[in-house]
């Protein structure tokens, strides 16, 4: 598990400052849940391996000794929204609409970009089947990546239904449509001939492997003579249109063959990628059997998972963040001359302060020589020296620590040169 | 522990956000640690009764059924900045002023306004003994509580050698320095005379006891023959000097009676109260000897902790929150007026938010009612109909659902009328 330093926390509260007030634009609120939940609320929910990949968290007191478990560490975010839609059924609106943006812990072993805490960037929409749904989601995603620098994504989407449809059509019996949906889900990575093995091989006849490889290769939705796949088709067509007045315009294709891992989508399924980046930015879909879950019946939702994690990663690496994230957390080195000018020093810290400049004292009244040294050391861009000779004057003098330049002024004029200066 | 739903989550951002960025102002600089530390880094560190209440996590894989531990939940976040100053040693700065807001865990009982996830709010100022130290931090605390609203508050100082010293002078023997501090610090609960027989009950003697008494309660800071007693007497001194610079002026006051619980005060101790709350709204010191525990040497730190849930509490009762903040979080619902218009209401939608405006879309084109009554019972302010009619002449109907009143206008004056009504 990672140490965030203050470089990496900087970064990650810019991208989560703007991925919120985004989502608030939308409509979409904050939920926050404890790290801890039951254990029966987790286990049973994420598979097999999910639940080995659970942090259990011992009983405690008298009840240690047993070595028996409680509490589990939050594994994901969906299961805990199913919890609070279940807990304040009364309280929530009709049509809730929140995001969660909170670490999960997995016992995953470590390797690179894959962490055991990890934060995970949810937004879901629950109480509605209308297509406007999975639009405004997807128009919120568009912000959210063209605001953080991202203009060359791609939204690919498809539909659950119109794969079942697609493979009922080419023959594939429903017990086989997991297979073939995973081995479809690889073909970005091996190819229409390895989709085609790859379905024979787990028992798909030849005749239907090849007619669903033809099918989803036409690139169309395809017309269906049952009711399903003909709704799919109109819900992802209408999905897209609508697409186009908002700001996921111009972004949105249809990838006949994304299918998504995940068993529980019932409907649009989405996933967003760039050109030079293998995997996704995020992905989602809608769900409609899940979230109702700890209530026994149907809820309708949508939700997009945003990754984080991996964002942060690619906006580091192409240089994506804007100066004052990257620099230091101080604007000004106010060094000290000596014991005497501390009130004045500390006096001109709180003015500077408050025309919103960040300001910090060095604490000690060493050679002044030691404390320019510090500034440097520390990517602090304006060392102020406050002696006998200005306070008497009521100035100040500024060293720019890129230039070199100095210069003495009043008080008044150290915000502006910062600032005008940024 | 606690769900935070969306309006809690608005309150706590907000404070969050205040003491945050006040805190950057004065060059402190934000660390984030992983919920889970290895237990042998918090073991022993609390002592037996904190042991008892550290949440510890089950070893997992094959190890699973052994019931041992091997990881724990983050307990305070001194402990981890401890490891963070040893592991990390030679890329911190030589003055490290970090600010960590991150929830911790207790296994404690449960009790109002005691909870067993809650969010600890520290700061501190690593490297330094200078008295600069001391009231940067009481300057930066101060100004977090006038933003927030708290405008009464004092800042009660006074410094454990100098207590140590008034325990000598008064012929308390040092084995029995902890049992008076304990009693001393219970002055505003207990009173003059109860402080006096809780220390003569547990083996002060009565003249030394009075002689305590009389000492602290003159309210002076006395005078010391012995060196450490004179050099807190001044530090004290300074440090209270120095603050009639800064954003503490006329908060501070010597509280001569201020013990602190915690052993590890070395320095100024420091606690934050306001005249009708019972108890403080955040407290701190010099502890010259902790920092430096997996370093085996003494590294000089002050530090503050905010109490948050505290602050949260004291302002939600007294209604201190600005009203965007208690409002709901939209300040416009969009409602579809049928199928056909919803392109036109996305694209209404889409301008909206690009002026700045938090816009809810109504999923479907519900009944008009429907729609204003999910508005009103939401508490968002403005409902936008978008008919036939208004779409032709490229204007929109703005319903106030405060006063009924409905006016028909064009798309930019929406912006405008939502800003000025805030």
């Amino acid at each position: 598990m990672r140490d965030f330093l203050p470089e990496d926390v900087r970064r990650r509260e810019y991208v989560i400052g703007i991925v919120s007030s985004i989502y608030q634009r939308y409509g979409f609120e904050p939920l926050e849940t404890p790290a801890l939940e039951n254990i029966e609320t987790l286990t049973g929910k994420y598979g097999e391996e999910g639940n080995k990949l659970i942090f259990k968290v011992l009983r405690r007191g008298e009840h240690e000794s047993s070595g028996e478990t409680d509490l589990a560490l939050r594994y994901d975010l969906t299961v805990p929204l199913a919890r609070v839609v279940a807990e304040y059924r009364g309280t929530l609106p009709k049509y809730f609409k929140r995001y969660q943006i909170q670490p999960v812990w997995r016992a995953d072993r470590p390797a690179r970009g894959r962490f055991r805490e990890f934060y995970q960037c949810d937004v879901d929409a629950i109480g509605s089947r209308s297509p406007v749904v999975e639009t405004e989601m997807l128009a919120a995603v568009s912000e959210v990546l063209v605001k953080l620098g991202f203009d060359d994504f791609t939204i690919q989407l498809n539909h659950r239904q119109l794969l079942t449809a697609t493979l009922n059509r080419a023959g594939v019996e429903p017990p086989l449509h997991t297979t073939a949906l995973v081995a479809l889900d690889k073909l970005d990575k091996i190819g229409v001939d390895g989709v085609f093995e790859e379905m024979v091989s787990r028992n798909v006849p030849h005749h239907a492997a090849q007619a669903v490889l033809d099918n989803v290769g036409s690139g169309e939705f395809g017309s269906f003579p049952d009711q399903p796949g003909a709704a799919a088709a109109e819900n992802l067509g209408e999905i897209m249109n609508l697409c186009e007045s908002t700001a996921a315009a111009g972004h949105v294709k249809f990838a006949p063959f994304l299918a998504r891992g995940l068993s529980y989508y019932t409907g649009a399924i989405m996933e967003v990628t760039v050109p030079d980046l293998a995997g996704s930015l995020g992905g989602g879909g809608r769900y409609d059997g899940l979230i109702g879950m700890f209530l026994g019946e149907d809820v309708p939702a949508c939700g997009f998972s945003l990754g984080l994690e991996r964002i942060l990663v690619v906006m580091t690496e192409r240089k994506m963040f804007p100066p004052e994230i990257e620099q230091a957390s101080a604007d000004v080195l106010l060094t000290l001359f000596d014991r005497s000018t501390v009130p004045e020093a500390l006096k001109l810290a709180a003015e500077l302060r408050a025309a919103g400049i960040r300001v910090e004292v060095y604490p000690e009244p060493d050679k002044l020589g030691k404390q320019m040294k510090y500034a440097s050391s520390r990517k602090i861009r304006f060392a102020a020296i406050l002696g006998g000779d200005e306070i008497a004057r009521g100035e100040v003098t500024i060293k720019n620590l890129d230039t070199g330049e100095q210069k003495t002024m009043p008080h008044p004029a150290v915000a502006d040169l910062v600032k005008t200066s940024k």
